[in-house]
């Protein structure tokens, strides 16, 4: 057993943990390890909105994005996911990793990827774009997975998988996960700004973040799952997580929660696959622990988690969570409805 | 609202808490309070065990107990339950509460306290007797009130209650009301022994405690309670709790839970009241506060709670929690079954 935070990573504490030296989780998981070239990532959610009547076009539109992935300097990792949100848009949302900021600025300043973004036509195309990007260090994301192989999201831009750790399996892990928690309580600052544009007007809405807004993406993978593990997660597990979900997106401002969207993995023809993932962002990572460590729907997954880990197979359950600065994020919105993202709650100046 | 921590009982922390500085609690909650003359309580379970057909016996004994409690030197406080363990047997506790171990010994020590408990007699009456005494110091017990008078247990020896509190309604926070717990993460030492008799063979047994054996009594008081609380009790925790606590009762040693018992208040005829409580007694707070925070009952009592705690009125819910040194615990068995309090998960030397 070892610490979840990396030897490189370590650091005198001035603020302590909850478990003591000796606490043994109940059970084992793992996290994503990555040297210590790996200094800081890149997660870049970029979002298609759109009516259905206009499928094709919003299609034509992820798929160009994805199809930018390939270009130099491209992520090395990523995914397309759908979701139809609480003002009956659907979204496309392309996320990519990198584990490098610099060959994302230069991917990014490209001519083919920023004249794309910041060309006019964007403004005509009858749909919606949003992208929302983090840069966290090293210090300031941590992962943890049910399963040691073929890790999603940021995991598979890292190096390898962690031998069991301790920090797990108690209310208060995920922060002592963060590296950074060792001497780092990751407290809000400030609010959301609308710093360029008008949501109620569309057009391009910038939204400036401020540090420590928390993203977390909590994963569900049942594509080889048998029989009994899709019953498991479809009756025991999903009521739960969807009305949690439901909650979070329509109800979570009150908590601290920015944004939260259950989305579901597609391929690059829109067809829906057996994998599964919520992208919340939230103030601070204590506005999320409160939720997660006393919501009836959270605590319910939670419980029959506990109860059923230690058989999964093929059931791939995981999540990573990330705070940043404030100078390390992009919200931009280009003719999304005011609700989306970010937008919802962000104060205009 | 202020720090559950008495500013007499502050001290340079080398432990941080959990919550950040600027952290508000969802609803109000209360502790007790003691100036400086509380420097160490005891809390003395005395308990009688019998067979239904020796209910009169035992209930004579258990008025005798009760009577010693008027004495010089008495306890401050003392109350009365009732209940059936699960290898079938009754059981009267009086518990007494002193605000002054030295008035406890001197009651102790008097004759007609120590002659009646250390007499042959005790061992030919036909019943058992067992009593179980912790003796924590101010800065190693907590309390939790969701009312703010009458305070039943320790409460009712100490002199007042607080403002609304900080460290309640997060995991974790049961520790950070300890005082100690600024300083000391309160862990285990050794392992329970009989150092004197056999519990298999009857007679007389005591086992020997260690260091930080945590003790919680958590209670509800439905005397005042209207039909609608009342419902609420019955029908939205009871069960939960019920099921809880005979899981505890039954299956709780694995998990580091020595002993429990939920017991029903009576009057001195053995009448029972509209109050109960759990007597719980863990291998340390570390052991309790995983199964608290993960347990499917009591995550069930715990967000039923927390819905409802905002309409109380008459439904008194609350908890103290204390550890205490191997020094300062007594645990005596005379004539009870093997499974009985301590005994049952303490090795013979």
């Amino acid at each position: 057993m070892e610490s979840a935070i990396d030897k490189h990573l370590k650091c005198p504490r001035t603020l302590s943990r909850r478990i003591h030296d000796e606490y043994e989780p109940p059970f084992a998981m793992w996290v994503a390890r990555a040297d210590e070239s790996l200094q800081q990532v890149v997660m870049a959610y970029f979002g298609v909105q759109f009516k259905s009547e206009q499928k094709a076009i919003a299609l034509k539109a992820m798929q160009h994005i994805v199809q930018s992935f390939s270009l130099d300097n491209g992520p090395q990792n990523h995914d397309i996911t759908h979701h139809t949100d609480n003002q009956g848009y659907e979204n496309y949302i392309v996320v990519g990793y990198w584990r490098d900021p610099g060959a994302y600025c230069r991917w990014f300043r490209s001519t083919e990827v920023s004249h794309w973004w910041d060309s006019d036509e964007r403004l005509n195309d009858g749909i919606g774009y949003f992208r929302e990007i983090v840069i966290p260090r090293a210090d300031q994301f941590e992962t943890l997975y049910a399963f040691k192989e073929d890790l999603p999201g940021v995991g598979a831009v890292m190096d390898d998988i962690s031998d069991d750790i301790q920090e797990h399996g108690y209310w208060g892990s995920a922060r002592e996960r963060f590296p950074i928690s060792q001497t780092d309580r990751m407290l809000a600052n400030g609010e959301l700004h609308i710093i360029s544009g008008d949501p109620e007007k569309g057009g391009r809405v910038l939204v400036q973040g401020h540090d420590n807004i928390t993203l977390i993406r909590s994963g569900q993978d049942w594509v080889n799952a048998d029989e009994k593990e899709r019953e498991l997660y479809f009756n025991e597990m999903l009521p739960s997580l969807q009305a949690g979900m439901d909650f979070l997106r329509d109800e979570g401002q009150a908590l601290g929660c920015y944004s939260n969207r259950f989305v579901r993995n597609v391929d690059i023809d829109g067809n829906l696959l057996d994998i599964a993932y919520d992208i919340g962002y939230w103030r601070s990572l204590d506005k999320l622990e409160r939720w997660a460590e006393s919501h009836p729907t959270h605590l319910r997954i939670f419980t029959t988690f506990f109860k059923v880990v230690t058989g999964l197979q093929n059931l791939r359950l995981y999540h990573e969570v990330s705070v940043s600065d404030a100078k390390n994020q992009v919200f931009e919105y280009i003719n999304c409805h005011p609700q989306t993202g970010m937008m919802r709650d962000a104060q205009m100046t």
